[in-house]
């Protein structure tokens, strides 16, 4: 490949600082690593201002390399990997701004999901997942919840992150302004087979150890429930909010 | 507490060598850590062999020390650390016998989940969560799936592996032998809202990256799919198993 130039030892010591958050809330900037992440980000409308990519990975994409001149640099792996939290990666990492944190409005026939404290950033990024396989484009997320823009996260999101909006905000003020349904998730609600679903509304899935929080409660219109057959006490929340996405569309 | 019994070196070194598959193979044994799920596999009924606690622990759950005084050493927390997977342990870990690989005889009206090389544990253990959850007691895993007595898997099953039974195996022959419907999860199969599913059968799940090997095909009878309202490109393997778990059962 015809891109030479070198990244400057701050720029190197700028991309290890965003495995922060702090850093990246400081400099409104992530990274992503692997082709088909990278490849996403790239389709997206997230603004990227470098693409680190291996020869290897530049012969075979020559074109998109081409494409994206200006902010490609071409790396060894051994530096890629210094980088990333990969343990292996012979392709590519990019940098992009985050987005502002925009209050969501949903539409009148639209259902989003709500996060109360859910901390850990693989559960977060399948969350992610489902949403956007489920066609759920809304987010909204407890202040407390896993940082969005964590490497963990996009990864578990599987680019997924790219098509899905997320707002960060106390949810308490912003489910009671909302006026809509809240289908808070609880181990003893109603049965989700049992109820005909809203057409719109607020799907809440609360912390992976206390649930959802009490201070919440009153922004419940119902409490559901995943109905058990057998004895484990409970499942995890990703999977909890895929079949509860599951019932909600299949009725819808 | 009363106990003071040392733990040899051998012992320690024996139990550090249990991370590892080989030595869980070799000696048939397995440890795991954490109140919770320690507690359960006490309740369970796998032969413990070793009950390692914290002065701490030993305070708050004297009587089950007692219970278990011939298998039971006092421990510093730096040890219970130093042989465990958990970053923090203030609390317990335990070693035990893993059981023999009896091949799994489901009766006519049981469904049971067979796994094509899943080979992530967490996966692994999430998955044996859900088959827990929904009353799902055998597993049949191909050779190269995720080790069930990997620490990983058991900790992510949150104690539901002792409540759900395992086979290795080939599974063509386990399939093609076992005469009864397999449901095959692919990507274009027929919706599972559509179909209304059979009394008793095989879910069967493929690899995280390559799906169900082409080898299997033949054994499948239904290939099935969950419709998609959005963009993902597929769904993690657990949250999938879940959601075909949720829509057999709640059909059944």
């Amino acid at each position: 490949m015809a891109v030479n130039r070198m990244l400057s030892k701050n720029t190197l010591k700028f991309i290890k600082s965003l495995h922060q958050k702090k850093f990246r809330k400081q400099e409104g900037a992530f990274f992503v690593e692997g082709t088909k992440i990278v490849t996403e980000l790239l389709q997206s409308d997230f603004e990227i201002t470098h693409l680190l990519f291996t020869s290897k990975f530049g012969d075979i994409h020559s074109s998109l390399i081409k494409r994206h001149k200006d902010i490609a640099y071409e790396v060894s792996v051994a530096t890629l990997e210094s980088l990333g939290e990969f343990k292996t990666n012979e392709t590519v990492l990019a940098v992009a701004k985050t987005k502002p944190n925009n209050p969501i409005l949903p539409s009148a026939d639209e259902w989003i999901i709500a996060l109360d404290d859910v901390r850990d950033p693989g559960n977060l990024g399948t969350i992610i997942r489902i949403a956007d396989w489920y066609g759920i484009q809304k987010l909204v997320l407890s202040l407390e919840s896993a940082d969005y823009y964590n490497p963990k996260v996009l990864h578990a999101s599987m680019g997924s992150f790219t098509r899905v909006s997320v707002y960060y905000t106390e949810l308490l003020p912003f489910l009671q302004d909302l006026k809509r349904p809240v289908y808070g998730a609880f181990l003893d609600g109603k049965s989700i087979y049992q109820s005909s679903p809203d057409k719109a509304g607020v799907i809440l899935m609360g912390n992976e150890s206390n649930g959802i929080s009490q201070g919440l409660n009153k922004a419940v219109t119902d409490r559901i429930t995943i109905p058990r057959f057998g004895h484990a006490e409970s499942l995890n929340v990703a999977v909890a909010t895929a079949i509860i996405c599951d019932n909600i569309k299949r009725q819808s």
